[in-house]
């Protein structure tokens, strides 16, 4: 990333042909700048802040387009420096050629998230906020959405501030302290003290739990389908996945491939793992054995456990899952039992619940009948993860700033109780500020910023 | 195509996602229609006519997103109605849910150019300029654009416009003849009204011959590699492409697909034709003979020929030649004769044209030696082609009317020849004013609007 000021374009809208495109440019100079494209650059010039005007961008007396712009003055713009927002024709030679004469201009290629790098540097949000944005576009689920239109609202701030005012107060209890040190004087009262970092280990845990919710809800809710060859797991698969299809195809630009595999229920994305080997004709448990079942359910946070109803005992899948149990973690999964193939049957089927501990749904995958049943666990196991409107940590950044403040925590804990002085304390309790300010960007540095914003979009 | 006024949306950027994209609405409630989606509908309503404000789109108390939006008082906009355009951002999500929130409130998704139909409709431009906007968002080379461009400033409107006036001249004297049909009296001279005929035919001539060319601009001027094998055919294939490979790869949302066998010289794209049997392992001239070859000629606007220099005799070019022009048709054809493999030389070529009557570049594909002899030649040609700045015709449905109007111009004059009454002859002459006035739009039915405005994409 640059961090100058030169005048930056960049083409915002999605790449290819369309109707109409955008191009940006933002910079002290944007306003000379793109003002030398166009016949009458004086009209241009003398356009008012936020006016959508008509005008011709010229090269070499060609008319290249007929075109609208604007024209936004610092500091009332997204960037908060002097913007202009051309709407051309959306012709890939159009939006090249307007790109090319910008460049000829003066200006240079934005580089990824550098228009909102800039509004972060002059303060018209801060790093989480901006982040928000990114996540914002990636969007493609409600939830998704909604996470991230919380954090760009200032939700997520808003509760890491808290956090960083109750620091700043221990801090600021200590650091008198150790201007009255020789007195050896205690403003801060210890066990206030340990009860208020003990808090705060609780909140930055709980904000760390919802981590792996707050991802698998970005990039979908991993699902695994187990079981042995034949019980339909392919079909339950295709069911699944048929429902949701149609609605998931309607998103315009999202191309089979990313859909692969993914459904959304009430707006939530649910993603199968491992359907490559569900898919293929030979069933990969018998080839790779039951070591892979194993990996597929370590990577999911739901496993349905899909059963031949026709011809399962109970007490066989009760085996089996207690080999699970020893070989993979399974508390902090939902685990759901689907006995399918109930039109096979003849009579009513045995009540698995009757002998067996698990939770059932008796299903039909070849005739879907009692899908919809699984759908209604899995948008459940939703609700139960996302008690209220908790905040949900979503970014892997924010997550291992509180990996290491839960350290910091941990490190101020062990000190007191180590009577440890008053001045190193004071030095842990300002990490702790350091960090909860990088989160924010209230401290920041290049590094930084250029891994947040190089994963931005080309535009933004 | 609807042809009602109801309330119109759609997302006018390309698919997928982008930093932005922008969501156009249109019609006489477009905005009651919108003020809906706003926190603050006031506000939205109270906003100025083309003032680019900030507004928060919610959905069941839900921040959906932080927009900018702009209103376009009728008749002052793009379509000659109300509008407003959205820009949102760029997210799958956010794009989806502004659509589905506009149709709940009771707009209804454009169809493909219905914009630009309103447009024509309202009489903001004709017929051809609207066919020039859909021109203008395809095109992808200089050439192309130029053609776009020069239709939407309404040249090829004026070149129909005049070509009517002088008919109209014509109908009004022969029809001025039918009131005094009783006296005998001939107002249009008929030595005039044929000298005029014969121009006006001379005139659409031009243009339909221009159309081979307009249409090779818009799509890519077909080029045929021809050649015994092993002569280097597939390497001088590559090297042309890859001259070009790098500054195509630069337009964004090209993909591999659309530029492959294309390449572009001085902004016009040229096209391989039959290219699979030259890329193939075994070549196709000798599984399939001689008549593929023809094929290829035929379908081509320049053949070159390429011959290997080290084993090939001048005598033999010149007997293929006679027998492809047995077969083929070349005369309006360019043929290049191409001698490569210089590099296997190990003396001075004895030069082709002292024993043969064709131009002949000498090449190495291999080595890349004088590529940039051919390139020349064939930006040569396209210069030949389009002397001055003469309209090109580039539409199938502008060529398809002049073709019918030629056939009427026929009709009149051997209805001259053999002194049909006058009556008769103001009849086509009627007839070739209505094809004039389908060209521009002057006179048009629903069928000719679905047909044009269907082809366009959507949010146009």
């Amino acid at each position: 990333m640059n961090f100058d000021s030169s005048t930056i374009c960049a083409i915002s809208t999605a790449a290819g042909v369309g109707a109409i495109a955008v191009i940006r440019v933002s910079g002290e100079k944007a306003f000379p700048v793109v003002g030398q494209l166009f016949k009458r650059e004086a009209q241009f010039m003398d356009a008012k802040p936020n006016q959508a005007k008509y005008g011709e961008i010229y090269a070499e007396n060609r008319l290249i387009d007929q075109v609208i712009f604007v024209k936004f003055f610092a500091p009332h713009s997204y960037t908060g420096e002097d913007m202009v927002e051309i709407s051309c024709h959306g012709s890939l030679y159009v939006q090249k050629k307007i790109v090319e004469l910008l460049l000829q201009c003066g200006c240079r290629l934005a580089e990824p998230g550098e228009f909102t790098m800039r509004a972060f540097m002059n303060k018209k949000m801060d790093l989480l906020q901006a982040e928000a944005v990114s996540d914002l576009i990636e969007s493609q689920s409600e939830a998704a959405h909604k996470l991230a239109v919380n954090q760009l609202k200032g939700g997520f701030s808003k509760k890491i501030e808290t956090l960083r005012q109750e620091f700043i107060q221990l801090a600021a209890l200590l650091e008198l302290e150790l201007d009255f040190s020789e007195e050896e004087v205690e403003f801060a009262d210890r066990t206030q003290l340990k009860e208020l970092l003990s808090r705060l280990k609780q909140e930055i845990a709980i904000l760390m739990e919802s981590f792996k919710m707050g991802n698998a809800i970005k990039t979908g809710i991993p699902v695994a389908i187990i079981g042995k060859p034949n019980v339909g797991k392919s079909t339950l698969l295709n069911a699944l996945l048929n429902d949701d299809r149609a609605i998931v195809s309607h998103i315009p630009g999202t191309t089979r491939d990313t859909i692969e595999d993914t459904f959304m229920i009430h707006g939530t994305t649910f993603r199968f793992i491992d359907t490559a080997g569900i898919r293929s004709s030979h069933d990969e448990i018998e080839k790779h054995g039951i070591q892979r079942t194993f990996q597929t359910i370590e990577k999911a946070d739901i496993i349905l456990y899909l059963i031949d109803i026709t011809n399962t005992a109970a007490h066989d899948v009760e085996k089996e899952l207690e080999y699970i149990k020893q070989s993979v973690d399974i508390r902090h999964k939902k685990l759901i039992l689907i006995a399918n193939k109930i039109d096979q049957l003849t009579e009513t089927p045995r009540h698995f619940r009757e002998w067996s501990a698990l939770q059932t749904i008796y299903i039909s995958a070849k005739r879907k009948v009692n899908i919809e049943e699984i759908t209604d666990l899995l948008a459940q196991y939703v609700r139960e993860q996302r008690v209220g409107d908790h905040t949900l940590l979503t970014n892997v950044r924010h997550y291992n700033i509180m990996t290491q403040i839960a350290q910091d925590i941990e490190n101020i804990e062990q000190g007191m109780a180590a009577q440890l002085p008053t001045d190193l304390l004071a030095i842990d309790v300002r990490t702790i500020l350091n960090r909860l300010g990088e989160i924010t960007g209230a401290i920041s540095n290049d590094d930084i910023l250029n891994t947040i914003f190089g994963q931005f979009c080309i535009g933004k």
